[in-house]
């Protein structure tokens, strides 16, 4: 990706940064965090969108035409756009890398830069880090209800834009999906692309029969026929039966069949048993049509026989939550020299930011299961020999001492003094990366529905800072 | 847009040209129109993406990566990845402009073209057009229920994507949002850019009033503060008065204040007499937080004092309805010379696709409303001047004539033998033309919740050819 995504931005950004500019500090250090909100239902979350992140970074910068337009907006002065010319991120980020389970309420990236260099990127960060994580979490839902079947991406056709069908069957592949049909997407990131023919396909001979053994002609030994053009079981299943014994004779073994409309239970069972019956045993059954992490447990549960599973509309566009809803919020700023704690106040305490710089620890139990998280000051030092006790942020009567156990920092620096550092781009080992870790994570805190809550808890020095800054904020 | 998006396509498009090729039918002529489905609930949808469906075309053709990417997936013989470097977009497209106000089941677009050039193009049409109809209709929805208020695009942050950011301002504007907080879309598409500061720019000062200050003494005679940092009417607004009677002092007046928490209605007309009451009758109100069509029409209806919506998430997602559904279906191909017309089969009416080549028109009334859009095959000749029955495609004896009408075609050219053929690319024009629609619908048609279903009719001899398909389709 060389675009140059500068002018990605909310207009307030660089508002903000005039404004930062005439009062002398847009220079002082700060800290910023992104997360989403326990409110937003997502109970995890798959990281994912760093490597995009990262070049957004390395290519952050206003060229001769931005500083132009900007100019022709009549809200800045000319200094302040001579700054600009010469602006380049010279910050830290830090991130959870991808692939990571992540938990809400925690900070999946940390900022900490000069406070005109936070603020510009946010709307960038936000768009690319919140698409992808999106879009990864419905994809690992729905591939954690087909398992033990393959997931391919389907989605392209009905994506929120070129980006969002290449981004997203990016994502849809770190989450755990097999394949995806977008082919720019498999030349870019180097997916294994799939597909076999469409309902056009069929109409384009005089009967379906005709295109069925054409299509298998073709692609010998790679035959996936779709049977519901005219009637599933009175043509479709046994003109791809009548095609695929020819084959054999031929010496090719067909790949299967596609299903696309009716009652994917019933007609996937009866299928199954004309194919076996006719000799077929091991054809595959494919199928699409509106299909998401629910509709395939349903299906499952009613028997279907189903090998494989093409999801499109439901997982690209992470239909019924269509935003991540990710936040980015300042909890820190220099004054005279001194990092100071800031907090945003709310009438419900959910809302309450955390202030200060922070560290994210994830403790796991000493068969290696994820306990909980835990969010500290990035200047604590913990002993993580010695038990440690944690405790709910909310209700602080929930406690728990854990005596054997380890620790491990999640966020990872991704830039550092500006330089952007290794992280893997590779979707192959990304997508490991996420298998290893969701081996971690008990079922329970995964389910789809109801699951239990996973534990994001503060140190107490954390709590006990937002505590005394709620206590002590003086409103003027 | 210079982006090259030839390979942006599901493989089984390539793998369909493939077959074509070696059958040696991939150059008969075809017809494909795309649609959007009556079961898909959207009464109404804007038209929009034309513009950049026809860059696509226009960029169309395979270079020598992408063949090497291809010839990399062991799918396809040296003659037709030869020919796939010659390939280039000879056929006819039409479209019903941007801005037009199209309704479930008709011709959004038509494709005359060889076979394999039609099929190609599928999924880009589709993404490119049925993502900015989603995003425009979701926007006039936005739009109609803020009557009288401006409406303000804030969504990229939370837009799948740079293009659904992007892409999704232009769409929005062109439904009827006055400006975008996008700066990017701004520059790219000559589109207002409104913003002004966030949490953060509070929190980066000790005191809010000071924040306030420093903010209006940048930007005299352009202050929007926003107001919820602390605390909405014990602190925001106060201390937002104090800033505007120093300002009004030096001269300047205020542009208002902006809400993003709580009851928008109650702290909007609570606001609205503090400020009233304070002397700035004229300084405006403009809210912000997960604002949709329904959310809208609440507040107005429970009296809210509110000037300007800011909609972000919901708008550039459109949450509920995350992707329009449209689907491209062939309707004719070519044999022995002669177009013949095809038929998609389904156990459901609805979703039997109408044969042949079609054309578009929408018939008016004395008054120049809407009555009703006129399906039939391109061939057909009318006497508009003579008075015509219409009468439902499902529900044939709902019948209604015409005597005093006008019938406009509704389909355009968008490109003709393969050359694009001008059309309006200034949004301010396009935004323009879809008012001036917008006029000849009647509010019944475009309601949210339970509206009028607007008339989608067959001609006599389409109905007819579609019955006759129906009746005589043998399966083999």
């Amino acid at each position: 990706m060389n675009r140059h995504f500068t002018l990605m931005t909310d207009l307030y950004q660089l508002t903000m940064m005039f404004g930062y500019y005439k009062e002398g500090i847009g220079d002082r250090a700060s800290s910023f965090y992104m997360f989403y909100r326990p409110a937003d239902g997502l109970n995890y979350a798959v990281m994912a969108g760093n490597v995009q992140l990262l070049d957004y970074i390395k290519n952050l910068h206003f060229n001769e035409e931005d500083i132009a337009y900007l100019r022709s907006l009549s809200l800045f002065d000319e200094p302040f756009l001579h700054s600009l010319s010469q602006f380049r991120f010279t910050g830290n980020i830090y991130a959870q890398p991808e692939g990571s389970f992540v938990f809400p309420g925690e900070p999946l990236i940390r900022v900490d830069a000069p406070l005109s260099q936070a603020q510009l990127i946010e709307t960038a960060l936000l768009t690319f880090v919140g698409h992808q994580t999106l879009i990864a979490t419905k994809a690992n839902r729905i591939v954690r209800a087909a398992r033990g079947g393959s997931v391919m991406e389907f989605g392209l056709r009905r994506a929120q834009g070129p980006d969002a069908g290449v981004l997203g069957a990016r994502a849809a592949v770190i989450a755990g999906c097999g394949s995806t049909s977008n082919v720019l997407a498999g030349q870019l990131y180097d997916i294994p692309v799939s597909g076999t023919h469409a309902h056009s396909w069929v109409m384009s001979f005089d009967t379906e029969i005709e295109a069925f053994r054409a299509y298998a002609n073709c692609y010998p030994g790679k035959t996936l026929l779709l049977v519901d053009t005219y009637d599933t079981l009175r043509s479709g299943v046994p003109n791809a039966i009548t095609v695929f014994k020819e084959q054999r004779e031929k010496g090719y073994e067909p790949l299967g069949i596609r299903l696309d409309s009716g009652d994917l239970a019933y007609l996937s069972r009866t299928a199954r048993d004309m194919m076996n019956e006719a000799g077929f045993p091991g054809a595959k059954i494919c199928v699409s049509n509106d299909l998401d992490e629910y509709l395939i447990r349903d299906l499952k549960h009613q028997g279907a026989k189903i090998d494989l599973w093409g999801v499109g509309t439901r997982l690209i566009t992470s239909a019924g939550r269509a935003a991540l809803g990710g936040v980015y919020k300042m909890s820190a700023m220099e004054k005279d020299g001194v990092l100071q704690p800031k907090i945003k106040l709310s009438e419900t305490l959910e809302k309450v930011t955390l202030p200060g710089r922070q560290e994210v620890y994830r403790l796991y139990d000493a068969e290696g299961m994820a306990v909980a998280d835990l969010i500290a000051l990035a200047d604590e030092e913990f002993d993580f020999g010695q038990p440690i006790t944690i405790f709910d942020p909310q209700d602080t009567w929930k406690k728990m001492t854990l005596t054997d156990y380890t620790a491990k920092k999640l966020l990872q620096p991704l830039v550092v003094a500006g330089e952007p550092q290794p992280i893997p781009t590779s979707l192959k080992e990304i997508s490991e990366f996420r298998a290893t870790q969701e081996k971690t994570i008990w079922d329970e805190y995964l389910r789809p529905l109801n699951p239990n809550p996973y534990k994001v808890d503060l140190s107490d020095r954390l709590w006990q800072l937002r505590h005394d800054l709620l206590r002590g904020r003086s409103i003027s």
